[in-house]
C-alpha cells in the first residue's frame, strides 16, 4: 500500500484522485501498485465531495504522517509550492509535480534535495500534459544523443493558431473563442507570449543535455504579432502551416534554445498537429527522429501523467533510480541566439522588386506577391544575418511586416 | 559493470553493437549503466571487425559464463531464437529480443520463465522499431484503460501504399521499388499480406489487456488487392488516406483483434505517416488519443530499442519488476471479426443506381461516380452486415471491386 498525499484540489489534483480511484484496479493489474489518498491539503473543504474525510488545511499533518510515501504538489504558482515540495523531500518524502514553472525554476535544487534524502522528484506531467515525454526521455531514448527538440508544448496558441489557418479568424477572435471554450485564461499572457512554452523547452532541454536554462535567459517570442496574412501567405508559398515552436539543439558543446512561431513544412510531422493538441519532435542520433502527439493539457490528461509517476515511485520505492540529471547552466554553456541558422520568411510592405533591393534572387527559395505585399523565403542564415537584413529594408524605407523563422 | 552477450551478428545484432559503443558515454551519463559486450554468438567469424575476439560458436559459452547478465537475442526466425531465450532464462539471464515472432508465438511461456527465475524479458524493439511504445504501454500509459489501438506497424507497406498515393505507382511497381530500395525482401509475403502487422498487434494487445491472442487467431488481410483506383477514389471522397492497420479494442469483456487496409480520415493523426515510417495511436480513457511515431524499422532504430532495453535492465538489476503480465487468451476472449463496426467503403463496377440496388440513400455517407465505377462510404455496420451486402451485389449480378474499412 502507497500513501500519497495531494496538495492543492484544484483542476489537477482532483483530477489526480480522479484517476486514482477510478482506475483502481487497472493500475494494480498492470503494474501490482496499490495507490491510497491519505491526504488532500487545500485552504477550502469540499463538504459532499467523496474526498472530504481526507481533506487538511495543515500541511504539517502531510509531514508529519510517516506513512505518507508520495506527495503529489498540484498547487501551481511559484510559491508556497517550491517550499512544500523543498520540505516534503527534505521530510523523506517523493514529490510528483505537474508545476513546469517550479521545475523550470527550482528544478535543479529539488533534484539535488531529492538524491541527498534518497528519494524521488518527477514530474511527467510538467510538459506535453498527459503525453509520456519526460520518462521517455529519461530512459527510453538514453541510448541516443539528442540532435534537437522541437515541440508545439502549448495548447492555447495551437488552438489560436489552428483557427487562424482553417477558419481564417484573426488572431483578438481565436483568442476570444479560446477564452470563451476555457482554453485559455482571463489573462492570456503566459501562453500567447511565449512563457509557458519556454519552462517546457527548458525542462526538455535539460534531460536532454543536462544543464537547466533559466527561461527568463532564452529568446521567448509568442504569437501575437502573427497576422491572418502570415497564415495565408505561409500555406500559399510551400504548404507551411506556423506553430508556436519550443526548440532546443546542441551547437558545439553549447545549448541553444529559443521560443518562437516557426513555418513548418507539410512533411514534417509536427505541420498536422492541430486545435489544443502538443506534438513533440525529438531528433535522436541512433532512431532518428520520433513524436510523441497527445492532449498537452486538461485535468485528466494531466493527471493520467501525474499518476503515472506516483505509480513509476510505487513499484520502485526506497530507490531513487530513475530521477533526472541535471546541473543548472552557466552562462557559457547557452548559444547566443543571434548564432541559430534556418531560413527565414519574410513579409514586407511592397514588390519582388522591393525584395531584390536587400535579396539577391540566389539567396530566395520562393516568393509571392499580392495586394501591395510581398512574401518570400529565404535561404538559411544566421539570426545576425537575418537582423541585418531587416535593417538595410528599413535603411531602404521598405516596412518589414512579418518576419518568421522556418523549422 | 553490466555484461552482455548478443545472439546474432546480422542487422540488429551489429546495430545493437554499434549503438552500445558509440554511445557508451551518453548512456552513463544519463542512466549510469556502464555496459560490456563480452560474447556475440555467430556462425561466421567477422575477420578484421572490431569485435572479432568476442565472436563464438558457441551457445554454451554464454550460458556457461556467470558474468553475463543480459542476452540479447538478435536471431530472428522462431528456432532457435525461442530455445535459446528459454535456456538463458531458465540459466537465470535475463533476455532482450526484437523477435516478434518469438513474443507473439511464446511471449507467455518466455515472460513466466522470467518471473520464475527472478529475471526479465523485454521486447521493445519488437513492435514499431525504434519507437518507444512498449514500456509506455507498460508504465507511462498503466494508468489508464485501453479503450483502442490503431497502428501503421509495417514500414514496407506504408511504403507501397505511400507511393501509390503520392505518384501514382501501381502496387506491383511500388513493391519492386521498397525491394530495390531494401525497404522489402525478396519474398514479401509476411509484410504484404500483414502477417508482420498481426504479431505486432497481437503484443500491443496482449500489453493493453493482459492476453496474448495467437496471431493465426485474428484475421489478417494484406495490401495486395488495393488499387491505385481505390487510393484516388478514397482521397476524392474526403481526403481519405489507406493505410495497413493493425487495430486491437475491447469489445465487452472480449479482445477484437484485426489487421487491415482502412481508409484513414485527414483528422486522424495516423493520416499523415507516410514512407517508412510506423506510427501507434493509443486510444485511453484518461489521456485521451496519444501517438507514438518514428522508424519502424533499420538497423540503429532498432538497435536502439534493444539498448533502451538493455538500460532498463542494467539499471534495476536484480528485480523482476516492470515485465509484461499476461495469460494466453481463450477462444472466449476473443471477439469474433464478424461483431466489429465499423463504416465500409465499397467500389463497384457500375453507377450510384447499382449502388441503389442493394444500400438505401440514407445508409450511404458519400459516393462518386468515374469512368463506370461507383466508389462510395457506407454508415457504420457490422462486419457480418458488410458481408452480407457484398452477396447482395453478387446476386444481383454487380461487381464489388473493392471493400475497405474506415477507422
Amino acid at each position: 500500500m502507497i500513501n500519497v498525499a495531494i496538495l492543492g484540489f484544484g483542476v489537477v489534483g482532483s483530477g489526480t484522485a480522479e484517476v486514482i480511484e477510478k482506475n483502481r484496479d487497472v493500475i494494480k493489474a498492470k503494474t501490482g501498485a496499490d495507490i491510497r489518498i491519505k491526504h488532500i491539503l487545500d485552504l477550502r473543504d469540499f463538504p459532499g465531495s467523496p474526498f472530504e474525510t481526507l481533506i487538511t488545511h495543515d500541511f504539517n499533518d502531510i509531514i508529519a504522517d510517516k506513512d505518507v510515501d508520495i506527495v503529489v504538489e498540484a498547487m501551481g504558482g511559484a510559491h508556497p509550492a517550491y517550499d512544500f515540495s523543498k520540505a516534503a523531500l527534505e521530510a523523506g518524502k517523493n514529490v510528483v509535480t505537474s508545476n513546469k514553472l517550479v521545475v523550470a525554476q527550482f528544478g535543479t535544487e529539488l533534484l539535488s534535495i531529492a538524491e541527498k534524502n534518497g528519494v524521488r522528484y518527477l514530474f511527467e506531467a510538467s510538459v506535453g500534459g498527459g503525453i509520456p515525454i519526460i520518462k521517455p526521455m529519461m530512459s527510453d531514448l538514453a541510448q541516443n544523443n539528442i540532435d534537437a527538440i522541437s515541440g508545439i508544448l502549448n495548447g492555447t496558441t495551437n488552438y489560436i493558431l489552428t483557427q487562424m489557418s482553417e477558419n481564417g479568424t484573426s488572431f483578438e477572435a481565436a483568442l476570444k473563442e479560446a477564452q470563451a471554450k476555457g482554453y485559455a485564461e482571463a489573462d492570456p499572457t503566459s501562453d500567447i507570449e511565449g512563457h509557458d512554452a519556454a519552462r517546457k523547452i527548458v525542462i526538455l532541454a535539460a534531460l536532454a543535455y543536462g544543464k537547466l536554462i533559466s527561461p527568463d535567459a532564452i529568446h521567448c517570442e509568442g504569437i501575437t504579432k502573427i497576422d491572418s496574412r502570415d497564415v495565408t501567405f505561409a500555406e500559399e508559398l510551400e504548404n507551411y502551416s506556423i506553430k508556436l515552436i519550443g526548440h532546443a539543439e546542441k551547437v558545439g558543446d553549447r545549448i541553444l534554445a529559443f521560443v518562437a512561431p516557426r513555418l513548418i513544412a507539410a512533411a514534417n510531422p509536427l505541420h498536422d498537429v492541430s486545435d489544443v493538441f502538443n506534438g513533440i519532435l525529438v531528433g535522436c542520433d541512433m532512431l532518428g527522429d520520433a513524436m510523441f502527439y497527445g492532449r498537452g493539457a486538461g485535468k485528466l490528461p494531466t493527471a493520467s501523467a501525474v499518476v503515472s509517476d506516483v505509480i513509476d515511485i510505487a513499484v520502485k520505492l526506497g530507490t531513487s533510480a530513475g530521477s533526472a540529471k541535471w546541473t543548472d547552466a552557466k552562462e557559457n554553456d547557452i548559444a547566443p541566439f543571434a548564432d541559430h541558422v534556418c531560413a527565414h520568411y519574410f513579409r514586407i510592405a511592397g514588390c519582388s522588386k522591393c525584395m531584390e533591393k536587400v535579396f539577391a534572387s540566389d539567396d530566395v527559395k520562393c516568393s509571392i506577391t499580392a495586394d501591395g505585399e510581398c512574401a518570400f523565403i529565404t535561404k538559411p542564415m544566421t539570426e545576425k544575418d537575418a537582423l541585418a537584413k531587416e535593417k538595410e529594408f528599413a535603411e531602404k524605407e521598405i516596412k518589414v511586416l512579418s518576419r518568421i523563422r522556418v523549422l
